[in-house]
């Protein structure tokens, strides 16, 4: 199966503590990297996490909280040091380009590379970026600023070969990749032999779904239906639903409801508040809903099956 | 003796590595804490190292390179977040007011205090900063851009009560302060006992001096004479002198020197280049020239004697 996996760099909530780096994540998809938010430390556990600046091409900015920001100057800079040539892509909520310009202008003169700055319509469910690994769909959040979520399709894969059909056929290797593709073999007495005979299906795509951050919102169960893993904030414990509610936040039980209605395989929460010493009370309280639960962890590295 | 001492939050160079965070430290003059760069991560670290954000109200930027100040912003919304009323004096070379305001702008809307800039001249040596506790200098250093170091100059403290001389002359508790600022004791029968006789001696004043980023100016010697304790980059090896040069560095051994020939009672070196898995080589090569140097390490604290 092809690499399709997220790594927890940062899960914390907006008071960094002892425990957890603010948000940041990257998801993998077949090498290929793309960041989710990007909190002060992000290349420090970037790097803690063995992964490689080259294989980043885009950044994905929720909302302009600093929480959610405040690593990207650190992390364009850097990658500038280490002498990248290819254009980084940042899609951010459009308020951003400004003082993203202003801060490299000020900071990062004489750039090795070219940064490119792509607007989200926070409002507005849409394909916000496409390549041969993924689609990437927004999914609009309500916070107290203009937020936006993610959705991540992984494109379809190329079926698997049978390996016996193959010896069967003397079908030399440099013909495999056209058969994965649909082509028929023709044996040497005239046979047509259709692709389906010689592969197995494909594995169905994948997808990863970021909510954060936001108040609960159980209409976004449309944009969820089936995902594989769902990333969900759980600030609060469900007990605190009123400062939940009043700094939009969601608690433990509110994501789990949400992950049950959406028949999401797979739940992960984070963006911890800073009270919470046990977070175990926060996983025990989305699990009694939603059992397939974990909490997020830096450093953590979640396989998407 | 009234704590003197400086703690170090990141002392790597520009490239973040898994070892080290960039470039911060702390000093406690008599629990006033003094920040000195303020790289990214340096509120995890301030937090790790235990230290309290309510006891600090001035922060001193030596250039504006990124690994000394991409931590600034969100040290300042974490102590807005905490409910700060008292107003943050950041002390910084002029370029940086503009930026600074404009990111405060940005991301602090309806901060709860206010933060003061002051413009450091960074050409000349001089006071730019006094409160009871502390003189602080400008040092002119010599790196890429406009860079200063700082020389942190405790004040005299008050002499100490010989405690068997209070017994004797039954002097009363409340007296001990005006006798300690030189006041002197009527005995009941008219004699005059002056205060030295009644006091030992005050702890002489301590220093610390940082030099960082800069390039050997073997001149510091001048400003650095006896400094308690001076914190020097070190970022290269003495072999890799020509880099150093280029890039507006100091190697150890440089660093050492300079320490010897101004009398520093002791060198603390850092700043380390990415490129040394072994810094204690750095070390040994420091104390070749200057016996008493140790390196920074993260949340290492240096008592200042």
């Amino acid at each position: 199966m092809e690499k399709f996996e997220l790594t927890i760099l940062g899960c914390g909530s907006a008071l960094p503590t002892t425990r957890h780096f603010s948000t940041s994540q990257v998801l993998n998809v077949r090498d290929k990297l793309y960041m989710i938010d990007c909190g002060e430390g992000a290349q420090i556990q970037f790097r803690r996490s063995k992964l490689k600046f080259s294989r980043l091409n885009h950044v994905f900015i929720s909302h302009l909280h600093g929480d959610h920001c405040f690593g990207l100057p650190g992390l364009i800079s850097t990658m500038g040091m280490l002498g990248r040539t290819a254009t980084l892509h940042i899609h951010a909520p459009s308020d951003f380009e400004q003082m993203l310009n202003q801060q490299l202008e000020f900071f990062c003169k004489g750039l090795t590379y070219k940064v490119e700055f792509h607007p989200i319509d926070t409002k507005t469910y849409g394909l916000i970026h496409e390549d041969k690994s993924v689609s990437v769909y927004s999914i609009p959040l309500h916070h107290r600023i203009a937020c936006g979520g993610f959705l991540f399709k992984e494109k379809a894969t190329l079926p698997h070969i049978k390996r016996e059909m193959i010896d069967f056929y003397h079908i030399p290797l440099y013909e495999i990749n056209r058969i994965k593709n649909g082509g028929e073999w023709t044996t040497p007495d005239g046979q047509l032999i259709p692709s389906h005979r010689l592969t197995y299906p494909a594995d169905p795509p994948r997808s990863y779904a970021y909510c954060s951050d936001t108040v609960y919102l159980p209409h976004l169960e449309k944009y969820l239906k089936g995902t594989n893993l769902l990333f969900h904030e759980a600030t609060f414990m469900h007990e605190d639903l009123s400062r939940a509610e009043e700094t939009c936040h969601t608690t433990a039980l509110q994501a789990a409801t949400l992950a049950k209605a959406s028949n999401t395989k797979q739940l992960c929460i984070g963006h911890f508040s800073a009270r919470y010493e046990n977070e175990k009370l926060l996983l025990e309280e989305a699990r009694s809903i939603f059992p397939n639960t974990i909490l997020a962890a830096e450093n953590l590295t979640i396989p998407i099956k």
